[in-house]
C-alpha cells in the first residue's frame, strides 16, 4: 500500500505535534513522576498511594489547561474526571484510562525496583509503565499539546481516569458510569490499554473477552495437621483443591466444566479468514509468551484460542508451608484464585453457575469446599465500521506511519463493557502496547517512541474524530475495511 | 489389671522422685526459657537462634552435673553432647532428643506469640513447649534430680541433643554417630518424641514410618504471563502441577503411583487384632484430627492407615499470586512440597525413583516439571520383648499409674533408624505428648502434668535400666506382652 494522498477533511495539527517533539524529555520525566506511585489499587496497604497517585493526575490535569478538574470517591479508589467541552457543534470524546497498577510481586525477579522507573534502551521500566500510566499518559500529553499550541481542541472532551482497573469489573466505574449517564454521553470512547502486533504495526482493538474472578477455598480439618500422625486418614484440602482444579480441564486442554462451550459463538470461515491474515503467528505468541509448545484446543489458532475462545485460568494457589525446606503438615484450609475469560455469547451469570455446579459436584464429602465470586466484566465486540474506528485508524497512519489492522484482545477493559451499556457509546481500543512489554509480570517497560507516536496518534485521533462524520469517506479506510 | 506387687529389683529413687516433686516451678520456669528460643531449623534467618538455643541447652547440662558436655559442630546445626560414665558395670543409655523446633507459621492462628511460653489451664504454649523441648527436657530433669540427690546416675548415660530433626532425616546427627560409633555403643536408646493413647494412658513407640521429602517444581514460560493475552494457549504450570498432583491419588485414596504399595508388609491377623485393642480408634483419631468424615484405603482402621500403611501428603504449594484480591497472571513456574511416609519392607530408594518415574510419565510435553529430594529417613521397628521396652513399661507403671500399651506411630523419628543401623542399638520411644497437644501446628502446647509425670517416668526408667537383664523376670510384664 503507497503513500496515501493527505486527507483534506482533516484540520491538520501540526502545531500541537511540534509541541510534543519538542517537549518529549520532559514529558518522560513526568511520566516517570507518575509511574513512581505505587497505586496497587489490590492491595489495602497501598490506598494511600491511590489517593495520592489520584491528586498528582488531577493536579497535572488542571496544569495542561483542563477544566472541571475532580477527584471523585467511589467505595475504595477514587476517579479522575476532566472536562473540555468549548468546541461547540463537534463530537465528544470520552478518554479513559487507568492509574492503578498491578501488584509488583514477585519482587525478586525485577532487574530494578518496579516503583522507581528507570530508562534502558529506550525502554521506560516500572511498573504501569505500560499497563496503563504510560498509554493514559498518551491522551493527557495530546491534550498538553493542543492546548498549549492552539488554545483550543478540536473536540469535546470527557477523561475519566480510573482507579480499580486492576481489581476486576471496575466497580467504582461502573457506579459513577450509570449515576452520570447523562453527564457522560458522548459519540465514542478511545483508551489505550491494550497491544499492538509489534513495532511498527499497530492494531485497533474490536473485541475483548470479558473476564469472571473467584476464590476457590477448600477446607478439611479444624487445624493444621502433622503429616505424620494423620497422612493417610484425612483429606488433604490442598490435595483436594489439586484434584478439584485438575478436573476442570482435560487432557486436551479443553475446559472440563459441563456446558461450558454451549454458549460460545461460533465464526464464519471469512471472519477466521481475517482474523488469520490480521492476528498474531503461533510462532509469535509462543515467542512472546515465552514457551516452545502450545496447549489448548485443538482446530484453532493460537490467536483464535487466546480471543474468540474461553479459558479457565489459575491464577494462584495459596496453602500449607511455603518457606525453606519443608514442614510436615496437612494444612487446615487451600486457597485458589481462579479468572474465567469469556467470550460472545457466554453470559457471566451462567458461568459463574456452571462453575459453582462443577465444584459442589466434584468435591468429595470429606472436605468443604466454597467459591467466592469477586469481580465479573462482560466481552465486548465493537463494530469495526464505525466511524470512530475508522478515525482511529487514520491517527495510526499518521502516528506511526502504517495502517493498523483490527484485532482481537484477549484481555478484558470493562470500562468497554461498560460504556456500551451504560451509554452506548462505542469504544475504540487504541493500543500501544508492545507484546514483549512484560504487561502483569516482572520488569513491565514501555517503549519510548511508542510513547511518543501514541501521543501523536492521540493528537490526530483528536483532530480526525472533530469531523467524524467525514471520517467515512476516506478512500483509503474503504479499502482497509474491505472484510 | 489390679495394683502389682512392687518389683523387688528394682533400686528406688524415691529421693530423685522428692527432688523432682519439690522444683516443679522452677523446671517449669526453665523450660519456659528453653522455649523462649526461636530454634527454627530450617529457616536460615533463625540461625544464630538456633546456635543460642544449643549453648543455653549445653550450660544446663553443666549446671546439673553432667560431664564431657559439648557443642559439636555439623554442617548446619550444632548438637550437644553429654555424658556420666561412672556407673561401672551398669548398662550405657542413649537419651536423645531435639531443640530444633518447626516453623510457627500461620502466626495469626496463634492464640498467644508461639516463642512467649505461657501457661494455661496447666498447659504450657509454646512452639517446641511439646516438640520436642518439653519431652526432652524431662530427662534433662530426671539426670538432674538423680545427681543432685545421689550424685550418681544408676547407669552410664550418653545425652545427644540435635538441632536439625525438624530439618527431616537428621543428616547432621547421621554423620556425627557415623563417625563416632565406638564412643557412642550404648545397650539402650531412649527418646520423648511421641505420643501417648490419652492422659492416663502412656504408649511405647515400637514403630514408626519413615519420612521422604521432596519439592516438585514445575515451570513453563520464560516469565509470569497475562492471563487475559496468554489464556487458553499456554499451559499454566501451577495448573499443571495440580494435574500431577491429582494424578498421585485414585478416588479411593490410594497413592495411585505404580508399584508404590509392592513391598508393604502384610501384617498378620494376631498382629493387627492387638493394634485393634491397643491403638486409637477411628472416632478418636477423627476428634483429634478435628474432622468429620475419615478418608484413605478402604480395609483398614484409620490407626492401620497411619502406622503400617504409607502415604503421600502434599505439604504446601506455592505458585502464583498469593495476595489479597486477584492477579490475572499465569505464573512462570510452581513449586509443591511432598512428603511420603513408608512403612517396612519399602525402600526409601525404591519409593524416590517411583516418584519420579511417575513424575516423568504424566507431566505434559507443555511443561517442565523437577523432583528434589530433600530428605530421607528410613521406617523403624523395635521387637517389643526387647528388655529396654520392658524396663520403660515398668518405669510408665511407675510414672503414671498405668501400664502402656505399645504403639506405632505414624510419624518419623530418623534418630531411631540412624541408632539401629549405625550402632545395632534398639530404641525406646518413650513419648509423653498427649494427641491434642497440636504438634507442628499453631498453639502447640505441653501438659504440665506430663512434663512431671514424664520426669518421674523418666527417673524410673533410669532406675530400671540399671538391670536391664532383670527386667525379663517382672511378672506383671510378661502378662503385658503376652501378645
Amino acid at each position: 500500500m503507497g503513500q496515501p494522498a493527505e486527507a483534506t477533511w482533516i484540520m491538520k495539527p501540526f502545531r500541537a505535534v511540534a509541541y510534543a517533539r519538542r517537549h518529549q524529555p520532559r514529558f518522560v520525566a513526568e511520566l516517570k513522576e507518575f509511574v513512581r506511585f505505587p497505586s496497587v489499587s489490590n492491595d489495602p496497604k497501598h490506598a494511600r498511594d491511590v489517593r495520592r497517585c489520584a491528586s498528582w493526575l488531577a493536579a497535572h490535569l488542571r496544569l495542561i489547561g483542563l477544566e472541571n478538574v475532580r477527584v471523585v470517591p467511589t467505595s475504595r479508589h477514587p476517579i479522575v474526571y476532566a472536562t473540555w467541552r468549548h468546541a461547540r457543534g463537534r463530537p465528544t470524546i470520552l478518554i479513559y484510562g487507568h492509574y492503578d497498577v498491578q501488584p509488583p510481586e514477585p519482587l525478586s525477579e525485577w532487574h530494578t525496583p518496579p516503583f522507581e522507573p528507570v530508562e534502558r534502551d529506550n525502554n521506560l521500566y516500572g511498573r504501569g509503565a505500560c499497563d496503563d500510566k504510560g498509554q493514559l499518559f498518551t491522551h493527557v500529553k495530546a491534550l498538553e499539546s493542543y492546548l498549549k499550541t492552539e488554545r483550543a481542541l478540536p473536540v469535546n472532551v470527557k477523561c475519566i481516569f480510573e482507579g480499580e482497573e486492576e481489581l476486576g469489573g471496575s466497580p467504582g466505574l461502573e457506579r459513577f458510569v450509570l449515576r452520570n449517564r447523562n453527564a457522560l454521553r458522548a459519540d465514542a470512547a478511545v483508551m489505550s490499554d491494550t497491544r499492538m502486533l509489534g513495532p511498527g504495526h499497530p492494531a485497533i482493538g474490536y473485541s475483548q473477552r470479558g473476564n469472571l474472578r473467584f476464590e476457590l477455598e477448600v477446607r478439611g480439618p479444624r487445624q493444621d495437621l502433622h503429616s505424620g500422625n494423620f497422612g493417610g486418614a484425612v483429606h488433604n484440602p490442598l490435595q483436594a483443591l489439586c484434584e478439584i482444579i485438575a478436573s476442570m480441564h482435560d487432557a486436551e486442554g479443553h475446559v472440563a466444566i459441563p456446558g461450558f462451550y454451549a454458549n460460545v459463538r461460533e465464526w464464519s470461515a471469512k471472519e477466521r479468514e481475517y482474523m488469520k491474515r490480521t492476528g498474531a503467528k503461533d510462532a509469535e505468541i509462543l515467542r512472546d509468551a515465552g514457551v516452545s509448545k502450545p496447549w489448548g484446543e485443538a482446530g484453532f489458532s493460537l490467536y483464535e484460542r487466546i480471543t474468540i475462545r474461553p479459558a479457565l485460568t489459575l491464577n494462584g494457589i495459596a496453602g500449607g508451608y511455603q518457606g525453606s525446606g519443608i514442614k510436615t503438615v496437612i494444612p487446615a484450609r487451600a486457597l485458589a484464585k481462579l479468572s474465567i475469560r469469556i467470550v460472545p455469547d457466554q453470559s457471566p451469570q451462567e458461568i459463574e453457575q456452571l462453575l459453582r455446579e462443577h465444584v459442589a459436584r466434584v468435591t468429595p464429602p470429606t472436605v468443604d469446599a466454597k467459591v467466592r465470586t469477586l469481580a465479573i466484566s462482560n466481552p465486548a465486540l465493537v463494530n469495526r465500521n464505525h466511524p470512530a474506528l475508522r478515525a482511529a485508524a487514520v491517527a495510526y497512519r499518521k502516528g506511526f506511519g502504517s495502517w493498523p489492522v483490527f484485532l482481537r484482545s484477549g484481555g478484558s477493559v470493562p470500562a468497554a463493557s461498560i460504556f456500551q451499556k451504560a451509554l452506548a457509546t462505542p469504544t475504540v481500543l487504541m493500543g500501544f502496547a508492545l507484546p514483549d512489554d512484560h504487561v502483569h509480570a516482572p520488569n513491565e517497560k514501555f517503549h519510548l517512541a511508542n510513547f511518543f507516536r501514541g501521543i501523536e496518534t492521540s493528537i490526530w485521533y483528536l483532530a480526525t474524530a472533530a469531523s467524524l462524520r467525514d471520517v467515512r469517506r476516506e478512500p483509503k479506510l474503504q479499502k482497509q475495511w474491505n472484510v
